[in-house]
């Protein structure tokens, strides 16, 4: 059987060899670390929720078209592959009730039955992180400076994080400019596109939804939003709206807060895709080089009544990790170099007894040295240091006859050429020198 | 919405809370450093398969009964969710043709729709190591070496590895036994219950099967696997068939060179449920405490040409992990005791300077230490320290103003109530250096 077109997995999944898994792998706990750092802890969830659970959090258009929807043959009942790990993390947490506030980060597959394009996949990997039972703004400000780390971890210098606030949002459109509440969300979405197709196209768009004194407002609104923090505030607080001062004083305690507030931009044109955001969002771009978005999200603090009868105030956000793997190594940040974890590779010469060899070899891994071992003798010592060079391992360890007898081997470095006679105890501590560097 | 049933997830689906997640990440990261020392790279492929990868792989059982199969209400295509990780590594190897042998290890997720029982689930990992592309027996050394290594990690002292070789049983039943082709699985399934329903049930379902001589026969063979492995060798030797010198030996090669060898034992009994094994075999259990299979594996020298008109011959072996992890609990090798990552919990009286608070949180965090910060001031210090007992936090930093004014703080190890008053410099290396000695 040679059926070629099932080797490769449906258009939108994706298999890693191992150069790509180790690299993926580094960047995850890069990452992983900072959460830990900021006292998030990990939970895991099932990859198959019940349909019910995923019913009605993500919008139609995920629920008709976009989520791994599916029965089995034999049973009656209907599953989703999980489709974010949030809706997951609301369900967690009415299900244990953990103590509040409750940080908790997961790293994981999700899955859309989107159309696959650059960066677009239908399996996926989401990278979480989450305060549930807070409402204190320490814990927006928490979530921002994780996302601050992230990006001075992986050396951008260039970016913004763009925040803002639903409420904030809601309160201009209803309360100044006089929009009806059904029509806000449409508005909203008209505006979130205005860095992908213009102000022209955007006023353009605006004006099917409204009239031209609603237009001016808005038109207004856009131009404040391109005035720096602390003129936005004043201009705001001109608008004399009532409760603004709350939201207002807000937003200005999470700027000053955060650790590296320049980097920190107000932006009354974000407006984030999901529904369940209720205040703080935020999404943070790499401007240069031009990435874009890296990592979003937000106050919900609604979405976990969805399961029990509480509110539970929530904020989190989303490191868009493909994305980030995607631009470290289109931009040179990262390389695909390291092609297996072998640390050193053990060749023979034929004529050796292969007792003798398995036992240098055990040594080596019993002192937790990553250890290849080239199963056949050789002829000849080049051959074998060619092999282990495909491979990507740094160092070859020779056994021949002679090296047995004396107790004295060599251990090249395949890249440098560089070769050390050494006893074998040398030899391993040389390498376990060499681990504790890295 | 109060949906409590759809809080919990689908019987033999799990949520893990971080302190299960806590260990679970031990347990894989333990067994992943061994995977590594012995020269395996992790490769990731996608939880969801096309069916024709799947199909015709695991038995007619599996096919119609167990694998997690299905259709999108977007799409005629089929799919299943992987079974296990084998199939998908033979896959790849037919996609990619990475340079042979090839040693990969995989953690992960599979899925089958079994019904749930204690130990088994229907979403649960396995932890698999695989070498293809080398008849060597020692592949076959490294695949049980590793198993050694991973019982020795946990301290288990009283493990047997089973082994036996596929192609000896089907010589000795086919050749010296005369039973027929079609017969051979089925009475290898019966003999594969030795364990499970006795020596006396087996021959009475034998009986269905087999003539009295060739019963007669098996009792021999039996009887024969009770024996030391080296009394084992000299009753094969004596029956006198073609061929089997060759299998002997390579058997013989195997334990002579194994690390452990008086921890192996030949039993001719073994067969393992797959059906792609076509030579070594092996079981993996551990004896005292009766926990039973921790480990298997084999080789299957013929999996891969499923897939690629080409013989591939492989060698693997899967910890049976979620059996490991629930030993190791029951038998308090392992204990759920780590609730948390956090090392250190800062706690503030109300009446401090709140960016002075978080400059030290700041400062904690950039050192690395891992860091919850209590978010509301407190009236009393007390109230906080409980809080973070709580949690399963080690250390408390208080914080109060004279406290910052004096550069002098209290770091509490909750559990002793020892009491240590630094600088935070001084807070910050004692920290720190905790981090190392772990």
């Amino acid at each position: 059987m040679s059926n070629s077109e099932f080797l490769v997995p449906l258009k939108g999944l994706r298999d890693f060899p191992p150069e790509i898994e180790i690299l993926r792998r580094k960047v995850f706990s890069k990452i992983e670390k900072i959460f830990q750092i900021y006292g998030f802890d990990p939970i895991e969830t099932p990859i198959v929720e019940k349909w019910e659970v995923l019913k009605g959090k993500y919008g139609d258009e995920a629920e008709n078209r976009l989520i791994w929807r599916f029965k089995l043959p034999y049973s009656e009942k209907e599953f989703g592959l999980r489709y974010d790990l949030t809706v997951p993390l609301a369900r967690f947490y009415a299900r244990f009730r953990p103590k509040l506030p409750f940080k908790r980060y997961q790293i994981g597959r999700v899955f859309r039955y989107e159309e696959p394009q650059k960066g677009r996949y239908r399996e996926f990997w989401q990278c979480d992180f989450d305060i549930l039972g807070s409402k204190s703004f320490l814990a927006d400000v928490e979530i921002l400076n994780v996302v601050v780390d992230v990006f001075k971890k992986f050396n951008f210098k260039d970016y913004l994080i763009k925040v803002n606030d639903r409420n904030l949002l809601t309160l201009i459109f209803e309360k100044k400019i006089g929009i009806e509440k059904e029509k806000i969300i449409r508005v909203y979405r008209i505006i979130d596109k205005l860095d992908k197709i213009g102000i022209e196209n955007v006023i353009k768009e605006l004006e099917k939804e409204l009239n031209k004194e609603q237009l001016n407002e808005i038109k207004k609104i856009i131009s404040i939003s391109q005035l720096r923090n602390e003129e936005i505030f004043v201009e705001l607080e001109k608008l004399n709206l009532k409760e603004i001062d709350v939201y207002l004083e807000n937003l200005k305690n999470i700027i000053d807060f955060v650790k590296d507030k320049k980097r920190i931009k107000i932006d009354l044109c974000l407006v984030r895709g999901l529904d369940y955001y209720t205040s703080t969002i935020f999404e943070a771009v790499v401007e240069k080089p031009k990435i874009g978005s890296l990592a979003g999200g937000g106050r919900y603090d609604n979405l976990i009544s969805k399961f029990i009868n509480q509110d539970i105030p929530a904020v989190g956000g989303s490191i868009g990790i493909e994305r980030l793997i995607d631009a470290c190594l289109e931009l040179g940040i990262l390389k695909v170099e390291e092609k297996t974890y072998s640390e050193v590779g053990v060749i023979y010469l034929e004529n050796v007894d292969l007792k003798k060899v398995l036992e240098i070899v055990n040594k080596l891994r019993e002192n937790e040295i990553n250890t290849y071992f080239h199963f056949e003798g050789l002829r000849n010592v080049l051959e074998g240091i060619k092999e282990l060079e495909r491979r990507g391992i740094e160092y070859a360890l020779i056994i021949g006859e002679k090296e047995i007898s004396e107790n004295v081997f060599t251990l090249q470095n395949i890249r440098t050429k560089e070769r050390k006679n050494l006893s074998l105890e040398e030899a391993i501590n040389y390498l376990k020198h060499l681990k504790q560097k890295v």
